[in-house]
């Protein structure tokens, strides 16, 4: 089965990496990349995957996204973790490739309403531009074949505050919106991204086998792991945004659990994901009418590691 | 060494095993207690604690203390988990003992006073009486010799809500004051307490061993156990609040970690507690200024069940 999917990403290294494995595997169709701020402003992420398409010779559409939260005052862009350009000071020319006439947002609607039942969106930076689709048409809920979101930590802490996660924290108020929806949602948090780890070597190994996308992926993977090993003590990095991608093509990898979700949207646990499992009740009122949905809660890294490899390995162009 | 202790407390079941463990154990000098809402409401408290005092014959104070939240409306007391009486239905009847003259407050202020650098404040209930000393007297920091609070979850989830535990969501506001405050404060969370089940064989155990003490205690667990089964499917019943008064008694039974601590007081988190551990940063803002205080994060059970039986073993009147 193909999987048709329009990537929504701040790329940002990992960002690379997820895009890099949707260009890769066989069974994905990159309809489009749009983009957000987060690990970058929105014009710096429109460039970034700009060059990647051109550096990487992919014919995608690029369409760029929402500049600002949608009620909260922009947070600083993840430079400390990206680097300023957003790939570890790994330089991706753009030599080529124009932004799509239509913004992210209608991008978004008009894509859902060209395939209706037919596109998985992959949303692996801040939710904003999903937030603005949904209430721009909330008929999109039901033409959406599925949403796949990197973000939120429900059993773990979180990785900007103690207990949020920065997609979410960078824009809280849409994350709550769009994990409110009633739509087809797979939840990609912390929980599942935290157990894998990209090593040096592993990344040497991704870009001998496939040097055009390897290569640069394991240059950024270089300056990316300099700040895991300096901040968390971490001989690698961890590859977030990869595991919102791989669920379509691998999902035997991951745990699962369902339940309702929520976002704080202010206060001292802004972005924080909150997590009712199915089945269980709490004094808490804040999930009443919420969908359940289901959430990737652990990863087999063996298992993981093995399917990124050999989809990368296997790619030739 | 012995320990001049008030607990402050909303019995309730496991506030009921805390007592007796300080009755029984020879190292703690029983000072007050000093009531709360919580599991039941203050002068259901109050009652209660004349009723335990005056059935196990022990000598010490009982000053009722506030009936409200400090900026919340009252929550309903915990009647499902400690029955109506909020000993399980177990009836231990009022025959003697009056409450004394002073409220909780000020005569946890007054106590401070009496005896300063000696007193340990155990506060195993909602924080309200501890943060009105706090606003009356500020100097009360430097004259206790220590604070142990049982409440919140750092590392776990809550317990009334998905991030929220009892204590703490029943009157935020003060539980923010109180783990905000610049005293010795050492906290028990749900952490420490859920590694620990009171089984059925074990309380009979305990009662066999000390008829007195103990028979009440094991049959309130009898009812308190039925909870645990019916919501968490546990084998037995969480005596969280003695946790408090062991840490004095037995503190390697614990393992500890420091950091500063917050507690939301509203939105879908209210209540939740926030913990940083020392030496790490993050974006948050909530925790600059505040104290670095003791957290109890995990239990040997074994080491803390054989405590608990030798004391209530070895204790005769």
């Amino acid at each position: 089965m193909t999987h048709k999917i329009i990537i929504d990403t701040d790329p940002g290294i990992d960002d690379a990496m997820a895009i890099a494995y949707a260009v890769a595997h066989p069974d994905i169709d990159l309809l489009a990349l749009t983009t957000i701020f987060g690990n970058v402003r929105t014009h710096e992420a429109t460039r970034n995957a700009l060059a990647l398409l051109n550096h990487w010779d992919v014919l995608a559409d690029v369409a760029e996204g929402e500049s600002a939260p949608i009620a909260i005052p922009a947070n600083e862009p993840g430079y400390l973790v990206h680097g300023r350009n957003g790939f570890g000071g790994v330089d991706i020319p753009v030599s080529g490739g124009t932004r799509h006439d239509l913004g992210a947002v209608d991008y978004i609607i008009e894509a859902t309403r060209r395939h209706p039942g037919e596109i998985v969106l992959c949303a692996v930076g801040p939710l904003t531009n999903l937030a603005r689709a949904l209430e721009r048409d909330p008929e999109i809920v039901s033409r959406v074949k599925a949403v796949v979101v990197m973000g939120g930590a429900v059993h773990r802490k979180g990785n900007v505050t103690p207990v949020a996660e920065a997609n979410f924290w960078n824009d809280p108020h849409a994350a709550d919106a769009v994990l409110g929806a009633d739509w087809p949602l797979v939840l990609a948090p912390l929980d599942c991204t935290m157990p894998v780890l990209f090593t040096p070597d592993y990344m040497e190994a991704v870009a001998r086998e496939n040097p055009r996308l390897g290569r640069p992926l394991a240059d950024m993977a270089e300056a990316y792991s300099r700040f895991y090993r300096a901040h968390q003590g971490l001989g690698g990095c961890v590859p977030h945004d990869v595991m919102a991608i791989s669920w379509l093509t691998v999902p035997g990898a991951f745990r699962l659990q369902k339940g309702a979700l929520a976002v704080v949207t202010d206060g001292p646990a802004i972005g924080q994901c909150l997590f009712q499992p199915g089945g269980t009740k709490s004094r808490a009122t804040v999930f009443d009418g919420r969908p359940d949905h289901l959430v990737m809660t652990d990863t087999d890294p063996a298992l993981f590691l093995a399917d990124f490899m050999t989809v990368m390995a296997r790619h030739t162009t």
